[in-house]
C-alpha cells in the first residue's frame, strides 16, 4: 500500500471533512432508496424537511437543500443582494479565503472585509465598512455575514449575534449566517439549532462537516427571499435531481437532535485536546467549538505531521489548526496529546540544555 | 398518505431521475464509509478512479468528480473557452433549455444555438454558426457541444461524432460531449464507455441518471485543459469535500461495466415501450436510448397522467416524453403500454363512431 | 497617402458611424468647455438635460448619459432584470449579434431569441418564447426588447409598439426599446422623439449614429428603475467623469429638433437610393429609415466595393446593407445609384448574351 | 443662476475631472471632423496612434482607446487573468474603492488587497498576499497592479516599479500599471511617458484627468496579450464607433509632449499649494503629483467648503484631498492658500485664547 494509507492509519486532525458520514446518514440514504420519487425536490422527504425546518427555525422558514457550503453561501448571498451591494464579512471568512473566488467570480459579489482578531464581527467593526452610503462609485453594504461557529473555532454569544442582526437591519442590510458548523455552535451554546443564529435572514446550514454526504441547506428565514432562491439554486448548479437522498439525510440530522450528539462530541474532543496540551503550547483562540488553534515551537509541526495530519494555518507565525470530528475518539485525542507533549517537551529540554 | 404517494404507487415514466440509486452505488458508499480519508479528492478512491478513467478514456484522461450535470457542463465549458468565445450547440441542448441560464449567468458563456430536427448537430449545421470569424463585434465559436445520447432520445453514430470532432478541430474549436446519458449511448452502440464519444476533448460524464447519488464527472481527455479544471471546479461550487463517496460510486459504475447493465436495461425498456405502442401512436424520434417521444391524441395525455407520471414535451404539438430507467421493469412497461393502447383506442373508436 | 484614404475618397454607405459628428455637437462641446464643472453628472448641462428629457418623454423620465449603444443596452437590461430572467428579442437584434456577448458575459443575461422575417417582434412571436413559466429549470422572460428602427431598416408602427408594450406588461414583463436609431424612427413616423417608443419602460437612446461623439443615454421612463441605474451605470463602466460634454451634446440634439433634421435627412437619402435602384436590384426589406437592404447579382458587390464601402450582410444570400447618414448628400447617392445600375446592368447584359 | 453656479464661481480643488478639456483636445476633435472615416478604429488617426505608442512605449506596444479609466482597468485585467487568478493591489487602489465593484461584478475578478501607508506596494507587501500557491481553494495571484502616480498623490520611483515588475514576473505574475495619472508621474519624474511605468505588461493610460474628453487607452506592452484585448474591449462596452475622435485627442496629447505641459502644471500648482499651507496644516502624504492630502482642524473643512469645492477623504480623521488640474492658476492656488491660512489661523487663535 502506498504512502497515503500509512499516513492515515491514525485518525487525522486536519479537517472534519476527513471523517466518514454518520451511520444514521447512511441509513437514511438506504431507507430512501425505495421506488420512484419525483425529482428536484417534489418528493416526500423534502416536503417533510420543510415541516421540520419550520418547527426548528420558525414559521415561514424554508429549506433549500444544496450540495456544499460554498454553494450554500453563494446561493444565499445572490438572493440577498442587488448587483451594486456587497457583503461585510471578516477577513478570515470562508467566503473570502477558501472559496476560490466563487462569491466574486460566480456570484458577482464584492466582499467588504474587516480584519478581526478572532474571526468575529462586531457592530463597531461593521460600522467601519459603512462609508460613502449612496455614493454611486462605491459598492454599498447590503448584507452582514458572520460564521457561527467561526473559522477560528470561536463562537458568537447569542446576544452578540442579535446585536449584529439588529445593527444590520437598522441600517437597511440583511443578516446572513454561514452555519457550516452551526451544529457545533448550538451544541456549545446548549441551545437548539434554530436558536443558534438569532436574527438571521438566511442561514447556510452545514451538514457535511457534521457527518452528511453532499448535504447542506439554505434555510430562508425571511420569507420574501424564498422565491428567488428557487431559481438561484438551480442556476447556481446546486439543485440535486435525486434530492430525496439529500433531504433524507437532513431529516436524519434533525431527528432526535443527531446534530447535537455528533457536534457536541466533536466539541468535547477539541476541549479535551486543548486541555491536554494547554500547559505545553500556546492556544491562540478560544476553544469553543471543534477547533484548536495553537502555536508550536519551530520544527514541531513537521515532526508531528509524520504521524498526524493537520494544517499549518499561518506559515509566518507557525500557527496550526487541529480539528475534531464526530468520530474522533478519546483515544485519538490522548495519543495526539501525548505526541504533542513529547515533541514539544523534547524541544524545550534541548533548548534548556542550550543546544 | 397524501396524494403524492398515490400518484407514484406505479412506476413513473417521467424521468430517469425518479429512479432510486443502484444497489451497487449504495454498497460503494457504505464500503467507503470507514475511517478517515483526505478530503477534496486526495483520497484513494479518487486516485483509483484516475486509473480507471485513463484505462477507459485513454492515457492522459483524468476525471474531476462533480455533483450534477449542470455543474459538469459549466465547469467543462469554462475550461474550454476564453471570454469572447461561445458554444455552438443544438437549440434543444440541455445547456440551452434546462439549466436556468447557468451557462450564461454563471459561466458567462454565450450559446450559439442551431435548430435541429432530431437534437443532432452536423458539420453543415455547425458551419451555419461560423460567421464573421475574427470580427471583434461577434462572439467567436470556440467549442462545439453535442449531447450523446441526445435530449430527444436519438443517438450519434460514432462516425458522426468523429466527423464533428474533426470539423471542430480543423476550425480551431474544441469538442465537448454532454454525456449525461453516455452510458445509454454506449450500451446502444455496443461499445465501451470510452468509445462512445470519439474525438471529445472534454466529456460531462453522467452518473445520476444511470443510478448514482450526486455523482458525475468531468472527464478531461485533452490533458492541457486539466490544470484549469482543478480551480474551476472549486470556484464553480462543484468540489465535494467528502469526495471519496462520489468517486467510490463512479468506480462502482465502471466495475464490471455496471453502467452497461443499468443503461442497457433502460434502453431495452424504452424499445419495448416503443414497440408496444408503435401501431397506436406516432413515435416522433428514433428510439435509440432510454427515451420515447410520441404524439398522443388530444386529451389522452391528461387521462394517462392520472395513473402514470410523464411530461408533455411540447404543449403546442402535444408531443410527450416517456423515459425508462435502470429499474423500469417489463411489467411496468407492459402496464403502461396497455394503458396507452386502451386510452388511445377508446379515443379512436369514439372518433370512428363519429363522436 | 495610403490605401485607406483612397478607398474613402468617396462617401461610404457602410455605416452611419462613418460620418463625422454634427457641427452642432462640436459647437456644444466647445461651448461647454469653460471653467470648472462638477464631475460625474452633477453639472448644469446634465441638470438641464433632465428637464428636457422629462418634457419629451414624460414627467418622471430621467436620462443617464452613457458612452455607447452596447453600454446603454447592457445598463438598461441589468436594471430591468433579476438574475433568472431573460430578454425576449429578435434573433437579428444588435443585442444578440453585434455586441460580442456583452449582454451574456458582462450583463449575465440570457437572450431568448425569436427568428423574424423583418427584425420585428409581434405579440405572437413573443408568446412563442413564453414557455414553462414558473419552472425553476428555465430562464423566465423578464423583458421584451425591440429595436426602433430595426437593424434591418424596418420600422414599428406606433400601434405595433403599443401592442407589444401592453402584451409585455400584461404578462409581468418590462418593455425595453433599443433606440440606437430612435431619431430615424421618429423622423420617419413624423412624431416626436418621445412618442416613437410608446409603452417603453426604458429606452436606449442613440446619439452616436445620428451625429454625436460618444454620447448616448439610458432614458428611464418607469421611475422605479432609476435608482438602480445610478449604480449600474458606474459599475458597467459607462459613467463619464466629464459628463458635461456628453450632456451638452444631447441637449444640442434635442434643441430645435436637431435629431429630426439629421435623421430625417439620412432617411430621405436612403429612400432616394432605394428609389434609384429599385428597378435593377431586389430590395429585401421595407426602406423606412436610413438603411437599404438589397440582393445583388454574384460578383456585383465586390466590384462596387472597389469604389464604395458597404457591408455584405449575409454571405450566403449575397444580401448587402447600405446605410445613409446625416451627411450623405444627394450627389453621393446619385453617384452610388449610377454605379450600381452600371454594374448590375453590365451583368444583366452579359447574362442576356448567354455568357 | 442656481446655487450650483455660485459654488463654482471660483475654481475647485475637488478633482482634476472638474477641469475643462485642453484646447488642443478640442482642436483635435474639430480637425478630425471632416469626411467619412471607417468606424471602430480602422481609421487613420488610430493607425497613427499605433505608431506613436510604439515609439513611446516600445516596439510591439499597441494602444486600445477606451472611454474611461474604470473601463481601461477592467479591460486590461480581463486580458491578463484566467478566472481563478486575482489581482494584488493596494487597499487604496481606485480599482478597489472607486469603481462600484466593476472589477468583481463585471470583470469577475477578485482583488487581493494589501493595506499600505502611502498607497504604494512593495515586493514585501506583495509577498504577503502570495500564500497557498497551487491550492485550488484559493484565488491565485495573477497580476500585480499599482497606480502611478497613486491615489494618494504619491509616486513610485522608477527603480521601485522595476523591482515590483521583476518580482511579479519572477513569480509568474503579470504587471499592470493604472496610469490614470501617468502623465503626472512622468512629469514629476522628469521622464518620458513611456518610461514612467517600467516593466509594465499593460498600462491603463489616462487621458481624461489630464484634459481629454472620454479618451483613455489600454497600452499593451506585452504583445501576446493584444489579440485578447480586441474582443474584450468590445465586450466590455469600451469600443467607440467614432473612434477617430478618441484617437485624435490621444495623438494631440502625445504631440509636443502636451501631456507634460498639462500635468507638469498641475503638479506645480499642487506643490505651490502644499508649500503655501505647510506651516499651518499637517500634510499627510508626499506631494509628488497633483494632489495634496492634509488634516484640518475640526470645522475648518466645512468653513472652507463654503467657497471652495474639495473632498473630505477620511471622515474619521478629517483628512482632506485637494487636487490641482491643468487649468489651475497660481491665482486660484494663492486665493485658496490665503483662505486656508485664515480659517486655520482663526481656529488656532481661538484655541490659544482658551476658547
Amino acid at each position: 500500500m502506498g504512502p497515503w494509507v500509512s499516513s492515515c492509519a491514525v485518525r487525522a486532525f486536519a479537517s472534519d471533512n476527513y471523517a466518514p458520514i454518520l451511520p444514521e446518514a447512511l441509513d437514511a440514504i438506504a431507507a430512501a432508496n425505495e421506488g420512484h420519487a419525483v425529482s428536484y425536490g417534489a418528493d416526500e422527504w423534502t416536503a417533510r424537511l420543510q415541516d421540520v425546518v419550520a418547527s426548528v427555525f420558525g414559521d415561514g422558514a424554508t429549506a433549500f437543500p444544496v450540495f456544499n457550503g460554498t454553494g450554500a453561501n453563494v446561493v444565499s448571498l445572490r438572493a440577498m443582494l442587488r448587483p451594486w451591494q456587497g457583503v461585510i464579512c471578516a477577513e478570515s471568512a470562508h467566503l473570502n479565503v477558501d472559496e476560490c473566488g466563487a462569491p466574486e467570480v460566480m456570484g458577482a459579489i464584492k466582499l467588504l472585509t474587516v480584519p478581526t482578531p478572532d474571526g468575529k464581527l462586531t457592530p463597531a467593526l461593521v460600522q467601519r465598512r459603512m462609508a460613502r452610503i449612496g455614493d454611486e462609485h462605491v459598492v454599498q453594504p447590503g448584507v452582514v455575514s458572520v460564521t457561527q461557529s467561526t473559522e477560528l473555532g470561536t463562537l458568537y454569544e447569542l446576544d452578540e449575534l442579535a446585536a449584529l442582526a439588529s445593527f444590520a437591519h437598522e441600517h437597511g442590510m440583511l443578516f446572513h449566517v454561514d452555519g457550516s458548523r452551526l451544529a457545533n455552535a448550538a451544541a456549545a451554546l446548549g441551545v437548539g439549532l434554530g436558536d443558534a443564529a438569532p436574527g438571521a435572514d438566511v442561514i447556510s446550514l452545514g451538514g457535511t462537516k457534521v457527518g452528511l454526504l453532499a448535504a447542506e441547506a439554505v434555510v430562508v428565514v425571511e420569507p420574501s427571499l424564498a422565491s428567488s432562491l428557487l431559481y438561484l439554486r438551480k442556476q447556481s448548479m446546486q439543485l440535486a435531481s435525486k434530492m430525496r437522498f439529500v433531504s433524507a439525510q437532513l431529516l436524519a440530522l434533525f431527528s432526535d437532535e443527531l446534530w447535537r450528539r455528533a457536534a457536541g462530541h466533536a466539541n468535547a474532543m477539541a476541549a479535551r485536546l486543548a486541555a491536554g496540551v494547554s500547559g505545553a503550547v500556546a492556544i491562540t483562540q478560544d476553544v469553543r467549538a471543534n477547533a484548536v488553534f495553537a502555536i508550536l515551537p519551530p520544527g514541531a509541526a513537521e515532526e508531528l505531521q509524520r504521524d498526524f495530519k493537520f494544517y499549518v494555518w499561518d506559515e509566518h507565525t507557525g500557527e496550526v489548526r487541529w480539528m475534531c470530528a464526530w468520530d474522533t475518539s478519546e483515544a485519538d485525542v490522548d495519543a495526539f496529546v501525548a505526541a504533542i507533549l513529547r515533541v514539544v517537551g523534547d524541544r524545550a529540554s534541548v533548548q534548556q540544555r542550550g543546544v
